[in-house]
């Protein structure tokens, strides 16, 4: 295994992959860093650079080819594997997560689903009926399950995490606007808009045109 | 101004912020750097390298000071602003961010939403009135916005971000699996869960337990 790869390129990996993807839909057999990074909005050099850590893919002014490296890239990743999930809090977000089409052509299957409200716990939503959040441990305690994804309110996300890491899952996807706390083998990946709209603002404000300021 | 800060930085500085609040709604004056990192998983020389692009806020040994912090952080992030916002696609998406109660406390109010169904076109949703997504552009010549929330399926998405661009808008939060296209002063956070998922089964992969192989 390569070690000591920085998580920001593993973190760009899926979205070479999906523009891949994408080419190979598309019918295309070779693609330069150039046109990759013009599509993706970053430079050759750093698509380059960042394959670097895994090998050499491209021929010296050739290109890559795409279907060879899309494959390398979905192995590295882990696209190849079938992954399952369970979904903690079924409010509006968590039934957004549940009936978004996007998860499953990828290798995400949604197993379980969880709630702590009893108006809910035991609806039906697809082919999934809701359970009670106490019952987290139990439910993992007989099915392997690779990644929690949380949609509670940030009071419970904690504890919701807590059960789950018990339960041996060992990936968060944690859209509670809290810093969770997880051992050093799980990893934990925020989706917080309000984190990204404020990043956002930082540019904008230093760029605010007399007629926007407030 | 200051320049040349990494986006990565830029990144950071809201959560950080984010942490110094709870930390003053608790009552607390000081906070050193260690404490800090411990509460957010990061490391406390990060914390400082990351803080002395904008100038010295802590004293040596006295940890910093967390209300002054607090603002500071603010100021620069643009966070003691108000910002506006429109909302393009009213799907099961859409509406979980249309009814998410975390924008308007930090200062982001959502001032229009738009779709292209007739049967939701004119809907009312809390205090929004559903427009047409063809009437962004003139939606956007009456009002300024500063910012684009963009839930619409993939298809969709780069035409829309052309008009919410053209509109004046200058930052996108793009929820649709696209990378998007746009101007160098337009500024683009996406909010994809698969690719975010898709970082994260590198880490998982490299240690599948033969119990959880697939």
């Amino acid at each position: 295994m390569p070690i000591e790869i920085p998580d920001v390129v593993i973190d760009r990996l899926p979205v070479y992959a999906r523009a891949l993807a994408a080419l190979e839909r598309s019918g295309r057999e070779v693609v330069s860093s150039q046109e990759l990074g013009t599509q993706l909005g970053v430079t050759p050099a750093q698509i380059r650079k960042d394959l670097s850590y895994f090998g050499r893919f491209g021929k010296q002014g050739r290109g890559y080819n795409v279907r060879r490296l899309l494959e390398e890239l979905q192995q590295i990743l882990g696209l190849d594997h079938k992954w399952t999930m369970v979904v903690v809090g079924v409010g509006q977000l968590g039934r957004a997560v549940l009936s978004y089409g996007g998860f499953a052509p990828q290798g995400f299957e949604i197993v379980a689903a969880f709630d702590s409200d009893p108006a809910v716990v035991g609806e039906q939503i697809d082919h999934l009926v809701v359970k009670a959040v106490d019952c987290i441990r139990e439910e993992l305690a007989v099915r392997a399950v690779d990644i929690g994804i949380v949609a509670t309110p940030a009071a419970a996300a904690q504890q919701v995490i807590d059960a789950l890491v018990e339960g041996g899952v060992r990936a968060i996807l944690n859209y509670a606007p809290i810093a969770a706390h997880v051992p050093a083998h799980v990893r934990v990946k925020d989706i917080d808009p309000v984190l990204s709209l404020q990043s956002m603002t930082f540019y904008l404000k230093s760029e605010v045109a007399p007629s926007t300021a407030k």
